[in-house]
């Protein structure tokens, strides 16, 4: 089974939902300055979610580098962080539209939570097909920073009742510790072909 | 003739459906959770067209994998089937927003029957190429599923007058059998190998 | 200069475009099936749009799988083709919205009269490059039917103020031809492979 | 690390974009040829952007078939530029809508500064990677055209202000600089196969 068009497919939505989350930036109709104020605190949704699409399209590019073989359980596992992550522009317009207000604010954690445990389970069955001490098992090794990023939403949600800036806050932190691209996969990979 | 750009093409427009169903969330005005309550049957809705058109694109992936030969009638034959399948997003936005009323329920099962009519159409021109004793022949045999399928949705549609209920059990029934992911290719092949 | 981005850009668009087009079957409010009356001339025009579009992917598909190499020409004349058909949705859906009145109508032949106009276009510049004796070549031969399709498009536009079905006629008519797939490109390659 | 999902995501990326901004084009009520007037300044834009995403396309296509070796830094950097990119559709939109008014006029310079800067970001790691006297060192040069188009969007931006035309007449210009297509890598390409 190629893994070729379980790329192909994953490019493919990956580039609509980041895409059609411009469509949120829905024009105004003045065409004065002024016009774009209200838009500011969806243009800042919109930056977020771009960079945490962003993260998932590069570790996904590195964890399916790392595969060799494709499986049925794959395929859905696959399906599944996608349906998670197509519900990301719909979140990002509810928070932006609401100018981070505590209900939309919370909520926006569900995707990203659901789609981080929908990410461990599409790792899980490729790990198992490569081996603890593949490149890809080496390189994830005890995935300290997926097990943090998901306490972090798991604390961020009902944060964001008490105020919603410490799920912002939450939010933008673990998209920083997740810009850094995950180089685990390439420095193993480096090394091997020493 | 390549096939490498069927599957791109099919891929291009099937990721665009499923992301395009998405869009039928429309973000709420208010920022309070009872403002997500009207979407609920949307967002059921989408579930239900999310896996079948994950499993639309999981069986075309396993037949494709093993076409070897693509011809005028096959490219028009997966046109026909993108076209039946682009409908869905349509039909699922129309029966989520009237909550599961019986005529947009009925609705629902048209593009479903004809999309599973239509996949018959693709499957026996590849078939009759490859002979009944491919892989590909021996895993689809006597394609009992694909047809209980058929038979099932033309049960559902006028069904779903007398209650709604019994249609969509039966849409949720189908999609359960399918999410099965097709082995038989996968089993046939494997056996091949061996 | 490799073809296959050509080929992965144009299939992209193309597949956008054939999706976009069923966003003007808006979902209606009610739910009884008289609500779908109005969106009849919709889908119709829907339905020979996609129709028209698939043309052009298969017949690009076939275009470009004879052809070797791709130019700085090559790529424009490529985006000036999807520039056209980029504006066949919106033609689709006004033609559709005001039930076959008879400027958009005439519109709508527009872009099909420049996709066609563009298509050439795109086919002197590969022509050229691989001579008229190539496979291409030969199977494009004095390219009539292109030729009387223009000529067709030509007289329907202005005909569409006369009355609208005269150019429905002639726009079924040559969707019709072209249906058949382009098999003067499969013969060709097929008898050199003797 | 492979570049073919690079420019896959980028394609899909780029097909969506030049395709959404047709979505601003939208379906006129009446089915009079006036009802198109206030739609032609929406199109003159959508002609403009057209190009320019054609243009980014192009380049970006040169720039990466010269491209080895993919790295994170690479990734991101090509992600930036898509999201400079991602706001054209939402600047052509208000620009035309608005119908060339002063503001929106210098705000369509925006993301063409910045989508200029970006590319240039994405160029130096990959120059860097290559060295300066590989294909795409020598092709790019001193990169003079690219240092004259930041130096037109800057003066551009100011100058909508004092009259929307001195920008138009800017960005139609830059555009047209970039249409001829950038031979300087095709040319050295050449020049080393001999």
């Amino acid at each position: 089974m190629g893994k070729s068009r379980l790329e192909a497919f994953s490019d493919g939505v990956l580039a609509i939902i980041i895409t059609i989350m411009v469509l949120e930036l829905k024009v105004p109709q003045g065409g004065e300055l002024a016009a774009l104020g209200p838009l500011i605190p969806v243009f800042l949704s919109y930056i977020l979610s771009f960079v945490y699409i962003g993260i998932y399209w590069n570790n996904h590019h590195h964890m399916l580098h790392a595969t060799q073989v494709v499986s049925g359980r794959i395929l859905w596992a696959n399906l599944h962080l996608l349906f998670w992550l197509s519900l990301v522009p719909f979140a990002t317009g509810w928070m932006g539209e609401n100018h981070f207000a505590p209900v939309p604010t919370a909520l926006y954690g569900v995707p990203l939570l659901m789609a981080a445990l929908a990410y461990r389970l599409l790792q899980q069955p490729i790990l198992a097909k490569h081996g603890r001490d593949s490149a890809l098992g080496l390189a994830v090794g005890r995935d300290l920073k997926g097990k943090l990023s998901l306490l972090a939403y798991v604390m961020a949600i009902p944060a964001a009742f008490v105020s919603p800036w410490i799920a912002h806050a939450v939010y933008v932190g673990v998209a920083l510790a997740w810009l850094v691209p995950d180089r685990r996969i390439e420095n193993v990979l480096a090394r091997r072909a020493q």
